[in-house]
C-alpha cells in the first residue's frame, strides 16, 4: 500500500485516465486517424500556449526542443544573450556553445530572476544580438523569471525571446502573444501530466524568418522540417504517436478545467507549501519577489543532510521531492508542484516532510507545517 | 468489431501485455528503481543486438539514433561512404550532408542490395574514409543487405561499419560482435512491438575513438555524454521513462522466445507472403537474393492504383500495410511481417488482400493466395 507520489519537477504523476489512454493500442501514424489527434494536440497546445504560433511537436525531452530552437534559429557565429539562474539556465549556454554561437552570459545570481533592464541595456549596447534565451521556471533554484517585462523590451528590438517553459507550462501564466514570446520550448512530463518523449516549441513569424537564414548543422532539429511537415498536418519523422494520443486527452482535461483556475490552483498549492516550510523553521531559497508557482525550494538547516531527506522521503514513505543541484546539493530540497496534484497530495508531502525532519533531529513543533498548510489552503 | 492490424513497417503492433506496461504510474528517472530498469533494457538490447558493446538509449525516434551516429563519430569534410538504395539510405547521405561530412555515395538499383565488393573496391582506393554508412533492411524496397560480408572489408581498415538496423532488428539476424558492425542505430517501434519514442545505439571501441575526435557541432545527439552517463546507469537527459519501462518487458518476451526463434518465426511468415503473392499473380519487387524477411514489397499490377488498395484495406478493413515511396508511389505496396504478428495476422492481411484486389479488377482465382500461404505455412 505504499504509495507512489511524485512532487518531483517532472516527470509529474500520470493520472490514471492518462496512464489508459498511453496504454491504448497503436495507430499508424501516416493515416487521418493520426493527423485528427496530432491537429487537437496542436490546437490544444496553442490554448495553453495562448499562442496562434505555429507549434510542432518531436520526439524528445524538453532539451531537444530547446537544442532545436538554438540551432534552428541562429548560425555560428551569431551574437545571443543566455541567462543563466540556475542549471537550467546553463543549459542554454551550453546549447549556444556547442553551434559556436557566441553568447553573452547574463549570471543572475541564483535565487533571483534576471531584470527586464539588464536585458534591456545589452540590447541597446549591442544591436547585432539575434536572440535572447531565458528560462521562465528555473526549477533549479524555484524562481520564476517575469517574461512579460523581458517581452516589451526585446520586441522593441530584432532581437527574439525565446524561453524555456519544460517546467512552467500550464502551471505559470504564460501569454505568449500577449507578451510578444518569439519562441516557447517545453515538453510533455511537467505540466502535461505525462511520461517524457515529447518536446515542442511554437514559433512566431518573426522567429520563422530567422529560421530561414540559419545554417548551424542539424537535420532532426531543423525546424523547418517540421514547418513544412506541419503544412501538411504530418510530422518529419516518427512522432512519438502513443504520447503524442495522450497527450490529446491531457489537453482536454487541461481544458475542461479552464487554464486560469489551475494557474490559481498551483499557485494555491505553492503558497500553502511555503507557509508550511515557514512554520516548520525553514526558509525559503528563492527571493520572493520572484518565487515560483511551480516548485518550492526550502533551505535545510546545518546539520541536516537535505540528500537524506530526499532519499528517506523516497524509499522508506514513498514520497519523491527533490533535492540541490550542483553547490546546492545537499542543502535545498525542491517540491514541485505541477502536474495532476490536490492539496491533499501537497498535506501528504508536508507530513511526510515533517516525520522525516523529526527523524533526522530538526528541532520543530509537529504539525506546525501540515496545519499552516491546512491554514493556508482553507483561508 | 474491426479489427487495427498493423502490417506496416512501423509502428508495428503493441501487444496488450506491452499495452498494459506503457500504462503504469511513472517513476522519477533519477532513482535506484529506474536504473535497474535501464540496466536491464541495455542488457535485453545487448543480447538482442548480439553484443557486448555499450548501448546508449535516448528519446527520439530511430532518425535520431541514426543522426546520433553521424554527428558523433565524424567531422567537417570527413570522407565517408553511404549507400542508398532506398528511401532509408537517402537519409544516411542527407545526414552527413547536413553536418559538411563528404560522403562519397553509392547509388544501388532500387530492390537490389550492394556488394562486400563495391565497398572494398572504395576503400581501398580511398583511404581516408572514416565512416561506411548502410541500411539493413530498406523498408522502402524489401531488401535486405548482407552486413556480414561488409562486416569483414571494412574490420580489414581503419573505417567503421555503421548499419541502420531500425526496421530490422530483432526480425533479421544481426550479429554485432561476429559480424564487426561498429554502430547499430535501431528504434523502439519496429521488432520491439513498442510505441515510436526510444532510439538507441550499441557502439564499439573502434567507434568510441572516433567519438573523442569528433568536432560536429551537437549537444542531444553528442554520445560522448550518453557514454558517459551510461557510466553511472544514468542518460544525460530525460529519457522516455514510460517506454524504457515497457522495453524491458518486450526483451523479456524476446528473450522467452529466443532469439533464433524469432528469426525463423519472421522468415516463415515472410515466405509464406511471398509465396501468397505469386499465387496471386503479383510479382515481388525486390531480387531474390537479397529479398527481405521483414518486409515484402508487392508489385500492383498496371491498371490496379497501388495507393487505393492500402486505403480500402485501412479504411474499409482496419487492416493497415503500406504503400510505395517516392518513384514507387502507387506502383507496390508493402506488407511488413516484423513485431508482434503470427502466422494468422498474415493470413488475415492476404485474405483482405485478395478482397481488395478483387474489388478493384484484378483477375485472380479468388483464394489462392491465402492457400499459398496457408501450404507454405504448414509444409
Amino acid at each position: 500500500m505504499k504509495r507512489n507520489l511524485l512532487l518531483t519537477p517532472g516527470p509529474t504523476q500520470v493520472p490514471p485516465q492518462l496512464c489508459a489512454a498511453l496504454g491504448r493500442p497503436i495507430i499508424h501514424h501516416r493515416t487521418p486517424l493520426f493527423q485528427q489527434y496530432l491537429k487537437e494536440a496542436t490546437e490544444g497546445l496553442q490554448y495553453v500556449l495562448q499562442t496562434k504560433n505555429d507549434v510542432y511537436l518531436m520526439a524528445s525531452s524538453g532539451t531537444g526542443a530547446m537544442e532545436a530552437s538554438v540551432c534552428s534559429l541562429l548560425s555560428p557565429g551569431d551574437r545571443a544573450i543566455t541567462v543563466e539562474g540556475g542549471k537550467f539556465g546553463e543549459r542554454w549556454t551550453e546549447l549556444c556553445q556547442a553551434y559556436g554561437i557566441n553568447a553573452e552570459v547574463v549570471k543572475v545570481e541564483w535565487g533571483k530572476a534576471v531584470t527586464a533592464d539588464t536585458i534591456k541595456g545589452l540590447l541597446d549596447k549591442d544591436k547585432s544580438i539575434k536572440a535572447v534565451f531565458v528560462t521562465q521556471s528555473e526549477t533549479s533554484t524555484g524562481v520564476t523569471t517575469d517574461i512579460a517585462a523581458l517581452g516589451k523590451v526585446v520586441a522593441a528590438t530584432n532581437a527574439v525571446l525565446v524561453v524555456d517553459a519544460v517546467s512552467g507550462l500550464g502551471v505559470e501564466d504564460l501569454q505568449t502573444d500577449n507578451w510578444a514570446v518569439d519562441v516557447v520550448a517545453s515538453a510533455s512530463h511537467k505540466g502535461l501530466m505525462l511520461p517524457p518523449g515529447v518536446g515542442f516549441v511554437s514559433v512566431s513569424k518573426k522567429a520563422q524568418a530567422l529560421m530561414e537564414k540559419s545554417t548551424c548543422p542539424k537535420y532532426y532539429f531543423d525546424l523547418r522540417k517540421y514547418k513544412k511537415a506541419a503544412g501538411k498536418t504530418d510530422t518529419p519523422f516518427t512522432p512519438a504517436i502513443g504520447i503524442v494520443i495522450a497527450l490529446v486527452e491531457s489537453l482536454k482535461m487541461v481544458k475542461e478545467a479552464g487554464l486560469e483556475n489551475l494557474l490559481q490552483h498551483y499557485k494555491r498549492l505553492a503558497v500553502a507549501t511555503r507557509e508550511a516550510a515557514k512554520a516548520l523553521g525553514l526558509a525559503l531559497y528563492a527571493d520572493p519577489a520572484c518565487i515560483s508557482n511551480n516548485l518550492t525550494a526550502i533551505r535545510i538547516p546545518d546539520g541536516v543532510d537535505g540528500g537524506k531527506v530526499v532519499k528517506i522521503m523516497r524509499d522508506t514513505h514513498g514520497i519523491s521531492i527533490a533535492g540541490g543541484q550542483g553547490d546546492l546539493k545537499g542543502k535545498i530540497i525542491r517540491i514541485a508542484h505541477m502536474g495532476c496534484l490536490d492539496e491533499y497530495d501537497i498535506l501528504a508531502g508536508i507530513s511526510c516532510l515533517e516525520k522525516t525532519l523529526k527523524e533526522l533531529g530538526h528541532k520543530f513543533t509537529l504539525g506546525a507545517g501540515v496545519a499552516a498548510a491546512q491554514k493556508s489552503l482553507n483561508p
